[in-house]
């Protein structure tokens, strides 16, 4: 791996780490606000945004849906902030108008902290919705896209994100061990005036290394240039055309499950980077991860914490396509058959491809 | 990159993390303290150490005799302690006796922060005489030895090193981007009782999930298979092998620029990790460092912050071996002669042949 390495302070690689920021930047979709990236994974990333925005004993609201939005209740809680919670039932999310009735009750908000996708239930926020209602207030908004980016549409600058939060793996196709976020004009004006500790995620630092094309610290070399080539390679199919993949393979998976007389786990509000499904009645899903994985060689994930064994979770974003789908979905077919479900082989897939060829057809 | 990547929450993925644990546990040589890892540069790993075993206005005598070292006491401010700052000019050391004399003017220091080996200088630690004068005391002594490692002896169980951290990059000979430190007894005692926040590196989280062969957050898994590799082949080669590999080659080195008329920046306590070397009187380091990159695709360093232009840095650890050297010094030779200096083709090349030579015979 070393021998692909470029030493960081030399001008190679700072027209590198210079050209994904920038496309980094393409990719957020903002003009308005900065994007900058720490070697770290994305929770490091979400560290930055409370420990850089906020002080000691500010209140902020945490919208929690699932394991993820849990992490920010303890991040804002490990800072010394006061997490005021808006929770909602694993598989739900918690719908904007709660977010604004907590805020209009509470003028003295600091912030929103919230996913757009929560991956640990398969569940996507309302963040426009949640951004109109964060707007008139003196809270910001900050976004834990990790999983969001790439595979919905969120407007940073035309709804009003204060911070999004992405990470080098998932849609972005790289290696995880990079993270990023965009920091808003009105999160800039609060950064300086942050009490909080911090120095390996000091995102004034940061920014001016940045302007120079190099990180504060020794950055994850060979990471970034990974994460570069998939940038060019985003670049190259469109960042809508990214999102809309990732999109259109949600619901082909909804239809082939549910042509398999499979529940989906978060039906309301199922987001575009994965599909959370619950095993039939009396299965416990960790059979259905296990046999994908020694059957299959596939990763299919089964449910985190309390959710271990009530829900399996297909992932279908970056570089995931149609005929990934059709083999995951043949191979779940097979592995409901032998678990002695009444299945006709070939359903799922038929339905999945019925999303495809109407898809092609209204292109 | 990601072909030859593995999930993170897999078994396949949880038997290479154990065994990079195990290994780096080999490599740091104790069996008394555990060896933790974070995804993040080796600052991470240094943020780590303050922000878990340290409470809010503790003093610590941050022991500086360059630009890493200064990182200690901005580290230390940053999260709220009263840094108590003993410093070398940069080039010299701080010998073991300033400390042992700060430690017994003040019972209430908590800890001693330091650098085995300071990059930035070229200069080495007496860390085993500092390990001597803090054991005595209430005060943790922590390394950092991102340079160190692999270059220098340092023995954590038999001296009482409480902390000391590395990298991925540097003789570990992988690319950065990982963070790694020891925690011994005493510190974890210490962690129990700390006030500062952190989150993102917090030792008890990593430390129970290590246990399960696993990261708290998603880890570079790409760099932990790159380690993997490198682990394996100093596990191969011997750990004293690679020391004393580095030590030679910092002996070799030196021979070299001195045969050239060079001066060391860093005469009395050389590190074997790097070599710091002045240039000629009235010659940029600069101009140096440029035609080792331009002329020759080499990369030498410069000097750092107000030490730029006055040195060069030529780094001999991990994979470095005597035809780098010798590449090198030819290289330096000819830079050397075009600059106007007189300057025997030849004989700095020479110089380093005879100790190879030497050690050869001795061995």
């Amino acid at each position: 791996m070393l021998a692909a390495e470029i030493h960081h302070r030399t001008e190679d690689f700072r027209r590198v780490y210079k050209t994904v920021l920038e496309d980094l930047r393409c990719l957020f979709g903002t003009s308005s606000s900065d994007v900058l990236l720490f070697s770290a994974s994305g929770t490091g990333a979400m560290e930055a945004a409370v420990s850089n925005l906020f002080c000691r004993h500010d209140r902020v609201l945490c919208v929690t849906a699932g394991k993820f939005g849990e992490r920010w209740v303890e991040l804002a809680g490990s800072f010394g902030l006061c997490p005021i919670v808006l929770e909602a039932p694993y598989g739900d999310t918690v719908p904007a108008a709660r977010v604004a009735e907590a805020l209009g009750r509470d003028a003295g908000i600091r912030g929103v902290l919230v996913q757009a996708t929560e991956s640990s239930t398969g569940v996507a926020h309302d963040i426009e919705g949640m951004a109109a209602a964060v707007r008139a207030t003196e809270a910001l908004l900050i976004v834990d896209a990790i999983t969001g980016l790439g595979t919905s549409v969120l407007d940073i600058d035309g709804w009003g994100i204060d911070v999004l939060i992405g990470g080098s793996q998932k849609a972005l196709m790289a290696p995880p061990g990079l993270a990023f976020l965009s920091v808003s004009t009105r999160a800039w004006a609060r950064a300086r005036a942050s009490d909080l500790p911090h120095y390996y995620f000091d995102l004034r630092k940061e920014k001016k290394s940045a302007g120079q094309g190099e990180a504060a610290y020794t950055p994850a070399t060979a990471l970034v240039l990974a994460l570069a080539e998939s940038l060019r390679y985003i670049r190259e199919i469109g960042r809508e055309n990214l999102i809309s993949n990732a999109q259109l393979l949600a619901r082909a998976t909804r239809a082939a499950v549910q042509a398999l007389g499979l529940e989906l786990f978060a039906a309301a509000s199922p987001s575009a980077a994965l599909t959370a499904v619950r095993p039939p009645a009396g299965v416990d899903s960790g059979v259905i991860v296990k046999q994908f994985r020694e059957r299959f060689g596939a990763v299919v994930a089964n449910g985190q914490g309390s959710m271990k064994g009530q829900l399996f979770r297909i992932a279908h974003l970056g570089y995931f396509d149609f005929p990934d789908l059709f083999a995951t979905i043949a191979s779940l077919e097979i592995i409901l058959r032998d678990l002695g479900r009444p299945v006709e082989l070939g359903a799922g897939v038929r339905a999945a491809q019925q999303v495809y060829l109407e898809a092609q057809a209204a292109s």
